[in-house]
């Protein structure tokens, strides 16, 4: 299993939110304590939006852990961003190589996972095909994550992210189900076109992987006035993390089971998920 | 493109070959002489089968160049054996990642590969659809050249290897021209189950890589007395290469378009290599 | 800082010791119980004498975590010795490159070390202008390990280790009072020369990481009539290992703080260790 | 030996530099026209300031090969920076490590190298003692180049980056002389600390590593008014390069033997250099 994190916001160094928290994404790395795993050291990712403008996201990925790559440590200290996810990967069998390492991109989007397809290697070949075969040989990797981003994407993610994601869940859940598989997919997801943020947590059995989300920060300001940090990012700044970077009280909300959130202008919203037949 | 190299015969140290020669495999990856490319630098491989008796082959593989590897060099200075595979890569596009390094193996099976299938993002997915099932799954990579390997053991490889290799080839050409495509492969391959070393030279267009054998080390053994390296390694001991390693007169010989040769107890064979449909 | 373990005795396949054992050195690069990291997934290496006699070791090192290293796995599996070094490494901020990795090498002799010069930054310099100069380039890490090597190289391992390395903690011992270092040195050590292996556990507070060594061969056999794997390696065969890889009742001994032993043909000997002036 | 080149001026996304030209520094690290070796695939690095005003710069180091590096193509392609450092190595002989992958980093100053000290191995170590011992411990790596650094800086870069150079030079010769060496120094250099760079082409024969700068912006305008890359760059805009990236008439200029330049705001200079005593 995985780790990740999300930001939308005032534009901030990466390494305020990935190296600063008391229990960092790079703390997690080494010793996490809501994951399958408590170490997550089989490749890493940081995806970003440069500040000029949407545009496609720059993508830093690499194959040993996190915790002691430089050149993640480099862009962290140099890099702004208004919107950037990360990911650590504690394979669950799969090669540790870079086009195994999240996010994925393809055009403006970005997707990372955390949770697996049970039994992946069973279904692996049927889930291909339901890939529009005109991106077929844009999977360049041969993890069930990149797989179920092109699932979604063939199932209308530019148009109807939560549909999308829905239907590709359907999906894995109906091929599952023909293979005898009884719970077939466990998973969060982040997915992103660099302007608003969809977050998901799912699971077929109802016992998904943790998922967190920051309470609005003007709320937080009111809770704690000293906090000279909280000052300086705007009111609709929001991290989604598989488990909470700290322990301010007030400041982690847990998302509930079979849900979606999105991180938008405006206010943010949460619905409940269901999938789709696809 | 890349450059390759099987040995077989006496047992002898990596290096004797890998290193040694003046032209050897580690002196291509930086200056091929009568390859595409001059330089082999994305990734290598090499695989051998332990000197105690035929089992799976050993791979090392790695993604840097092969001339400043350093696990290569130990091993190569500390391993002893009777047949051995070696490549050097130069991507035509696909990722460089250890996966994509060749040799590929397949239990006792191992495969590799210089050329292409043109247009290979065009015609991936309907090839991926010919293997085997229940063998899709094994697949790692994204090479054209492990696609071919998986096609071949779904065509045969195990009984029959030039009949599988023929078969495949016939399915690659179909498909590609089913696709407009003029001339749909190029190949050098050597396939080995430990015992018997078959290597091909084809290409639609006719006009494939270069591929030699080395002559019988007693005929040469008449040529060059004064050798002492040929009477430490027995009569039946062979290299075939993409390029000779060095320029001893009579001691290398061009395998002939559209053929294939056996290297094995007893005489090799060496037959003309005609597609089968498949 | 580190894990190791250190095997002599029958030639055995890497995998039975390395990846077998139930709380394996692969295990304890994940989960080490007695280790001050958790995890140890900055690099790794192991070092072995091939069978056919004495010679140069071979190294195999890299910078990823062991615990997904796809060329260690094949070399343990295809790869057979009677003597062989293993290690695991936790940074303790040096950087993660091969160089920096153990087992060291210097001719025949292999090095590895688990512990650390306290603030070796401060002495670093003065440490190695005690090195041979002839040596010096030799030096092709960072690490405090590698410097402890070549003390000891300069202090006349070659011909007297148990001297050669008491003369080395003695030099940091001074060198590290010299500048207001309370407790300089903590170290477990093995080092061979391919056929005696010498290891050591001190530490200038008296407090050394945990050091243990098996039961010879044929009392633990008597102990367990019934395990199978005991039958197949010769009574002298031996383990020196930072933590035990199992519970196997009356299997493992601690090593005494400030001792050392030799494993050697004939019995195996266990000293005090003093450190010496130099 | 290595290419490298630094930019200077408007803003610019460093995919401009790096991959757009015809003979771009990517294409140089396969065929390499200039260069002692043609191909440089032995590391790469890119140290860049950020946009937003001076501090320290960034850096993207790795031992990979710059042509095939996934992370140095996603930072060409979404970082823009008003002053960068390129750097593909060829390594003379030190090991192969993000370490001794130029460029190299001292609080607000970069450095990179192209050349060698002859015989390095024999006076590293009195190079090294030569070294404030209060930086000997900040040296990470093993070559030439960044002892070459961490001399200049004990000689008064902050203060006097020319005299500096010319003092280490002075030391390298003398050491070097002592040791019968005959040509100590072969070098082409560029330092920076973030507002202007230094350029040093010098060698103790006097057949130095080329070394080229490009033509002011103006005058190229005026000699091209068709080329509309020059209309988006200010006048004075700066690249100097080990080799010309293409071959645009009027466009690069030799730098001379035994000279060094300074590219800063108002009008650039050019003087000779001479080696001091140190």
């Amino acid at each position: 299993m995985c780790r990740w994190l999300a930001y939308s916001g005032t534009p901030l160094l990466l390494d305020t939110i990935l190296y600063k928290p008391a229990h960092s994404l790079i703390d997690q790395s080494l010793h996490s304590k809501l994951g399958v795993e408590t170490t997550n050291g089989d490749g890493f990712g940081v995806g970003w939006y440069p500040q000029e403008g949407v545009g496609t996201p720059a993508l830093l990925r690499d194959v040993g852990p996190a915790w002691n790559n430089r050149n993640l440590r480099e862009i962290a200290d140099h890099v702004r961003s208004p919107l950037f996810f990360a990911h650590i990967r504690a394979s669950t069998g799969s090669p540790v190589q870079q086009t195994n390492c999240h996010p994925f991109r393809h055009g403006r989007w970005m997707w990372m996972h955390n949770g697996a397809i049970t039994d992946f290697h069973l279904i692996r070949r049927e889930l291909a095909l339901l890939v529009d075969p005109e991106l077929y040989s844009d999977i360049e990797g041969t993890t069930d994550s990149e797989v179920m981003f092109y699932l979604a994407i063939t199932f209308g993610l530019d148009q109807d992210p939560p549909g999308a994601v829905a239907r590709m869940v359907g999906a894995v859940e109906r091929i599952g189900h023909d293979h005898g598989v009884e719970f077939p997919l466990q998973m969060t997801i982040a997915v992103t076109d660099g302007e608003r943020v969809w977050s998901f947590r799912y699971s077929s059995q109802g016992t998904s992987r943790s998922l967190f989300y920051s309470t609005r920060v003007d709320t937080l300001r009111e809770l704690h006035p000293d906090l000279a940090f909280l000052r300086e990012v705007s009111d609709d700044s929001r991290l989604i993390v598989s488990e909470p970077l700290g322990d301010l009280p007030g400041a982690w909300n847990e998302v509930p089971e079979s849900s979606y959130g999105v991180v938008q202008a405006g206010a943010d919203e949460m619905y409940p998920f269901v999938p789709e037949p696809a």
